[in-house]
């Protein structure tokens, strides 16, 4: 389990602390954090449980939400994001996952609102290379374009990041968001220097009420993870695998339970070459 | 509104005489039947019904689910989709419109299963081209990929359609499905003489429960028809501009007064430009 890491949304309902105890009882050496759990024991106190415990903070979840056509909006937009920035060094992770924004309200300028981004990130990205973290661009799966993310593809999280140093603008590959891509395996291949983050769960059906908690534990779907994790490792990924479910039903039940299956399953789904 | 088409879809609840009928009052010079509907009142009886009330046939949905892995499967599919193509012709339509099919039962192999679909084509294709009738490949929006179609992207769908002629195996540009897509324009660019069918209704937020039912009035959601339209013609297509909309509410209106609001959407969001 030596590159598992457990994002803390799967754990939803435990604070930073439960959450830190819970992988040192199970054994996860790394996790992901989301700043509004952070945000509860406050930035320096959470760096401090986090180091005491142990786990390495393979992610902060996350900035972004940069697509808003007024220019006040966009101020508040990059002031929020150059905190994230700050917060992820405070906490010792490199890794800020960005979640780019959807439409802006009332828009049907889906090539306008793809080009603010793009604007923002070229005015976040010095405060950015400054801190030491690197933007980690997050392609989302399409049925959330309108409403979360216009990046929508690999490709295009590549395409967006090419201006930049691969050390300042790198890629997510989250199986649930790109598993369905025919372009995936070459995209990967060219992300080559850029994958900053690998996340998993699973695509399940049928789609829920909310469709943000659409993700399932891994094996209750339809995702090959092991060809997605050979390709992230083909392509020089070394970092952690980490496990991010939105789910009702993972939620409900008890967290220590929760990791325990977490654990289990990476082995069988996301490793299974690698089975004894 | 001379290249209007209504989708019988869109008036689920309408036998094929009731749609026939609501085309011709309300000046749609156009119809997009389904073979279910055709079914209940006979191949034959349907074409004279069609022809004796005048609107021409832009479409007949749906061949395809081509992914069986098992002989049988995969004959039985060939068989009913020969059955589609002869039943096309009879309909005096050209266009078969075809849902490839998703991951077979209980296989996570993607592109196993895109490969099957590509061997079906190659065996299906004789069929279509004797019968004179196109083979209409629809990418589907990726959030139906594991149990729909496998085909997710225009380009994708290009890539399969290449091996064939352009009279023999085309392509559908379906707003809903492909409005998110990063690489559409330029896609629908090379598709020039591949396009066989385009169709419109809006992407609507939030998802309903049963995700089949998501699609919108257009106007009511987030996508530019505009765009679309005038990046359909440029690429030559002078075909009709189909309406079809899976939606419990449009579902539940009054035939009439649903085709009414297609008639005045399809105006107003999808020629805009030509308002006078």
């Amino acid at each position: 389990m030596a590159k598992l890491s457990l994002n803390q949304a799967t754990t939803k309902h435990w604070g930073l602390a439960d959450a830190v105890d819970g992988c040192a009882r199970a054994g996860i050496p790394a996790i992901g954090l989301w700043r509004e759990q952070v945000a509860e024991v406050g930035v320096a106190r959470a760096a401090k449980l986090v180091a005491d415990a142990g786990p390495r903070v393979s992610s902060l979840c996350r900035g972004g939400f940069l697509t808003a056509l007024d220019p006040a909006g966009q101020r508040a937009a990059l002031e929020d994001n150059r905190r994230a920035v700050d917060e992820a060094a405070e906490l010792g992770t490199d890794t800020l996952v960005m979640v780019v924004g959807g439409l802006p309200p009332g828009s049907r300028d889906l090539a306008g609102a793809r080009q603010l981004v793009a604007d923002r990130f070229g005015e976040l990205a010095p405060h950015a290379e400054a801190a030491g973290v690197r933007l980690a661009l997050e392609p989302l799966h399409p049925m959330y374009c309108a409403d979360r993310a216009v990046l929508s593809t690999l490709d295009q999280a590549l395409e967006l990041a090419a201006p930049f140093p691969a050390s300042v603008v790198g890629v997510v590959v989250d199986a649930f968001h790109v598993w369905w891509d025919p372009r995936l395996l070459p995209a990967i291949a060219a992300a080559a220097g850029r994958i900053a983050s690998f996340q998993v769960c699973d695509w399940v059906l049928p789609l829920p009420s909310d469709a943000l908690l659409a993700r399932g534990m891994m094996g209750d779907g339809f995702i090959d993870f092991r060809v997605l994790r050979e390709a992230v490792e083909a392509a020089g990924y070394s970092g952690a695998t980490e496990v991010e479910i939105f789910n009702a039903d993972v939620w409900a039940a008890p967290g220590d339970e929760v990791i325990a299956t977490v654990a289990r399953r990476y082995v069988t789904e996301v490793l299974p070459d690698q089975l004894s």
